[in-house]
């Protein structure tokens, strides 16, 4: 498989200090300053000092901060793998359905892994491809979080019925705000694209859907901002109960 | 003054529905489609068809998507101004010190107004700019809300608190979790930024020093993430009450 490049210092300093997945070769900008943490956690990998010009072309034009990795792609589960790590009763998984923006995509994981959920699930079509640019956006977060990509987010969605979990989808036309429906327990939240929302197919599969309530002149949020509300939404009502 | 420029299809659409500014012309890309909506909120100012290569140029490289306002720059209140309004008992401000990147602003100033803030206020420096990349990440929502632009944010802090309000800083290192103040009064909502959280100044005149629980393994949120989430809780309170 081809090595993926991963840029910017929190995302590089993240995959190394994570050691999810091999690293091959980290590439610093000549005489580039403040990179000593990133040395350090280097631990042994290869280091590459080379100049701006070859560090832009590295990364195709994406804000490097001087710094870029050489690694494997991202470890992503199944489905059938990770509930054969049986998640928590407590489990909250995010369900992305298209969402192909990578900054937003990246925000996701990045506000789901903070937040305290076990996994983000996408589908293989109709996501936005572990790009460079996601994986900056996410800060380090896609190093620290169960990426599960499936086939089929219906069938998906069936099975995590399956294995105990509700499935709330995040909707402006639903029927409840999201602070008045019981979010406690293996709940999977499904966030779609902000144009175009839910599937319907994905929608008609769900068992709650939820408002975040948009009393605002303009009540329209981002996608990312819509699910950071709903994840700690998802956390205030677990730590309530505690 | 010099004009400003307002980009993309929602900017400029509801800046023309808005119409809190007086705009000059209205620049559309050639056999550009989808652009109805927008022709007709033109209602009588002149609109100029120009090509792709015209269009990249006033927009300064920025992503367009075909259309371009020629505008009076965006009003802006005085904190005085804005509080000779009489802000209601619940009114609720989010003060933003140190947001210097555009789209983090944007954003921040998007969830405000689709939340139902009351308004935005930043100081003079240490602000991004309303630059139209700010007003593209705001997706409109500049147009509906009163920006209130201050000198000094620690004087302005004081003036708010005689009015009535509470300050509540946002703060990873705060006394209490988010969920667990009472939020529901007149309120100033303080975000800083990302790296560098709130000056000293600012901070030592809060009176309430607020976290966002993270207990992922990558306990850091983004700032648009973190205001996001703020405003939402402020928002449940608020409709608890009702």
């Amino acid at each position: 498989m081809k090595p993926d490049r991963v840029y910017g210092r929190r995302p590089v300093l993240e995959c190394l200090r994570a050691a999810k997945r091999q690293s091959h070769k980290l590439y610093l900008l000549e005489r580039g300053e403040g990179l000593d943490s990133i040395r350090e956690a280097a631990n042994g990998i290869p280091i590459l000092y080379v100049g701006r010009k070859d560090l832009d072309r590295l990364a195709g034009g994406g804000v490097h901060q001087g710094v870029l990795l050489e690694t494997e792609p991202l470890p992503l589960l199944t489905l059938e793998d990770w509930l054969a790590q049986s998640p928590p009763q407590t489990a909250l998984a995010l369900l992305l359905d298209g969402i192909t923006d990578p900054h937003n995509f990246g925000a996701m994981v990045r506000s789901a892994a903070a937040l305290g959920a076990a996994g983000v699930i996408f589908p293989k079509d109709r996501a936005a491809p572990l790009s460079p640019a996601a994986v900056k956006a996410a800060a380090g977060a896609m190093e620290h979080i169960d990426l599960v990509r499936v086939t089929n987010l219906v069938r998906c969605i069936d099975k995590l019925k399956q294995d105990g979990f509700w499935i709330a989808a995040l909707d402006p036309d639903g029927d409840r705000p999201i602070w008045r429906a019981d979010l406690t327990g293996r709940l999977g939240l499904v966030i779609g694209s902000e144009g175009k929302g839910i599937r319907r197919l994905v929608h008609e599969n769900c068992d709650l859907f939820l408002t975040i309530p948009l009393p605002g002149p303009l009540p329209s949020l981002n996608a990312a901002a819509s699910a950071a509300i709903a994840l700690a939404e998802c956390l205030r009502q677990r730590q309530d109960q505690e």
